[in-house]
């Protein structure tokens, strides 16, 4: 039987490398002062679609004879439940790892489930939220080794040059624009002539030609977000301003940014959406930021596969020494030390084969002739260099590999 | 707005000391060579009602237009993960700690979102994979601090006594002693003579009277399972046979077992499902338990709430320290400390209170006087106890804090 298309099964071995992963960006996300809170996957659909509407309606999977379906982004249910409380302290700053679901068709290896790694600060106007989201996300992605380029913008500046410059249909002109990665440039000036939106011409040429001071003067004739944005490229002096960067969720309002991998895809991005909580209930100021876990792992999953030793231990056995390897095994698991033990009566030379399978790097051999003299082997697999111990020589053994 | 029924949201705080728990759990079953195995959420239907067929349908969440559901346990996916693979090296040991979902009728505070903890072993048809399950949830629920008592029978049992005493409709036999927890022991005795199954109200009769040993040479007169479950009893002298109890699942075809807490609630329960691989496309002896996290959480919470005290440095600054502040914090990060720093305008008083409420154990006061003498002020929010120290001090301060 199949699995649904668009989801992906994880092997033993990558869930262990992805799990080291999310360990590292948890890490960083507390480094940082966040602090985790956990949501539930389904929304009614009033709380799904109170921002972007129809827009994403045809993405969502919806429950059958409930009025819910399947999260999407990791934001909304935060701001329901945050807007719903009169008595948290704030500011707030909270991440959540976990995964999001878009009902998009299936196409060639798109998934529909992904995991997602957020972090969003309820309670501060300040320019300051700003700096932190992008310190946090850059850390992270430092610790997993990527490289990237931040770019920079404003959708109140967009907002407001768009007004400024008679653009009817808005939305759409920048739907059309988000997409211009994926859309050729010659299509995407084809579109935006369409729509009368030449304005949006000129901006696309100019993020080519100015340096980030012009466009930041730009940027200062319609929106005071030229201030963050100044403050940012002062803690983030390689960072781009991008006049035509739009960010596709309708929620947000103030500054947005994309962290962009060499191959230009982005695999963070994020902004302020200090409008967000005030249809749940209880306005206030916000901002966040996502790393796409998913997509990271599908462009780099080669490189982080690379390292999948396992340090770890398995004892061998016969069928007359089970019960003793089995003591032995909760002896070291009592002293914190990591071990499977042999379950099945198959010979030795098929659990050493199992072992060497498994990339373990130790195995203990519980003979009987050793056990009576109270010792057991230790194989190392790699090198084959064995040696008799103790229980308390071997405990000792393998503790000092953990420390070493 | 509102979310759905049956679903809850956990506070900061609460996720902390989740996630604590959950980190426990995982802890010991890495210990016991358990390795994870992350799953997809959602399963073809014809997946998830390979086994349990009508039965379990009205308690899944079906998708919108598809021929698809959410997961209403963590074994069915596994299964056909497992069966689809030529490749993998046997016995699988594999951990998992996620999400199921039922949609059961929303009563009184009765969750359809609920996180279980689950091992299992694929690959071993000795009775050594039943004491390494029960001694790995054993070892887990001890760490949690929980009292419990184990209970264990053989489905293979139930099987072959319900055939020799000519029960004609044994699943449905099954499920009323399923329930027999939850009914009066009249109401159960009513319903089971309803369906002419007297020879199980014998044994519910023999389950109080008799001994584990009498139940024992009473089971080997069915079923090869005495062997198993005295091996059982020698590793748990505390364990009881309960000849009556079943467990709900269809695929449990040998040993059964029941973890009950003080109240007699099932906190964890598993058992051997030989045939359901094989349902799959591939065959294989295979044994699971699961652990019932928030069965365990609503029950404990208040015991797991106890200790919420935060080890947590909170960075205070003014105006004119903003900068120097986050520079601090960057310090502090690099070093491994996490620390949060005021990102708002707030006066010096608003934000110990901040700290306070959120009960940070230490904040560090960047001003501007001890700043120029290249110090900073750090105070105990327990003791009020206050030291001005360098940087470098205050990195060994805090770092002799953690590991001592």
């Amino acid at each position: 039987m199949e699995k649904p298309t668009g989801f992906k099964d994880y092997s033993i071995e990558e869930t262990i490398i992805r799990k080291q992963l999310i360990e590292k960006i948890e890490n960083v996300f507390r480094l940082f002062g966040f602090m985790p809170m956990e949501q539930i996957i389904m929304e009614k659909t009033n709380v799904l679609f109170a921002k972007s509407g129809d827009a994403i309606k045809d993405e969502v999977f919806l429950i059958k004879n409930e009025d819910v379906g399947l999260r999407f982004d990791l934001t909304l249910g935060m701001a329901r439940y945050i807007a719903s409380k009169r008595d948290l302290v704030k500011p707030i700053k909270r991440y959540i790892i976990e995964k999001v679901w878009r009902n998009e068709e299936a196409q060639k290896g798109r998934l529909r489930e992904f995991l997602q790694a957020d972090i969003d600060i309820i309670g501060v106007k300040e320019e300051t939220a700003e700096l932190e989201i992008l310190k946090c996300l850059s850390t992270a992605l430092d610790t997993l080794n990527l490289n990237y380029e931040i770019l920079l913008n404003s959708r109140d500046f967009l907002d407001k040059y768009a007004d400024e410059n008679n653009i009817k249909n808005k939305q759409e002109v920048f739907r059309i624009i988000d997409k211009s990665d994926k859309i050729e440039e010659r299509e995407l000036i084809k579109q935006l002539e369409a729509m009368n939106a030449k304005p949006f011409i000129e901006l696309i040429e100019k993020d080519k030609k100015l340096a980030n001071e012009e466009k930041i003067s730009l940027i200062k004739d319609y929106s005071e977000d030229f201030k963050v944005l100044s403050f940012l490229l002062q803690h983030f002096p390689n960072a781009k301003i991008k006049l035509s960067l739009v960010r596709g969720l309708d929620y947000y309002n103030r500054t947005i940014f994309e962290f962009k991998d060499e191959s230009n895809l982005t695999i963070a991005a994020g902004g302020r959406y200090d409008n967000l909580l005030s249809i749940f209930g209880q306005g206030d100021f916000a901002i966040g930021g996502s790393i796409g876990f998913d997509r990271i792992w599908s462009l780099k999953r080669e490189m982080f596969m690379k390292n999948t030793k396992k340090w770890f231990v398995y004892i061998i056995n016969f069928p007359e020494t089970l019960n003793a390897s089995f003591e032995i095994a909760e002896k070291l698991r009592r002293n914190n030390i990591a071990c499977d033990v042999n379950l099945t009566k198959r010979h030795i030379s098929k659990q050493l084969e199992y072992a060497n399978a498994l990339n373990i790097s130790h195995v203990i051999i519980v003979g009987k002739k050793e056990l009576q003299e109270g010792k057991i082997k230790i194989r190392n697999m790699e090198s084959g260099e064995e040696k008799i111990l103790s229980i308390d020589e071997t405990i000792k053994f393998f503790r000092m590999m953990k420390t070493g």
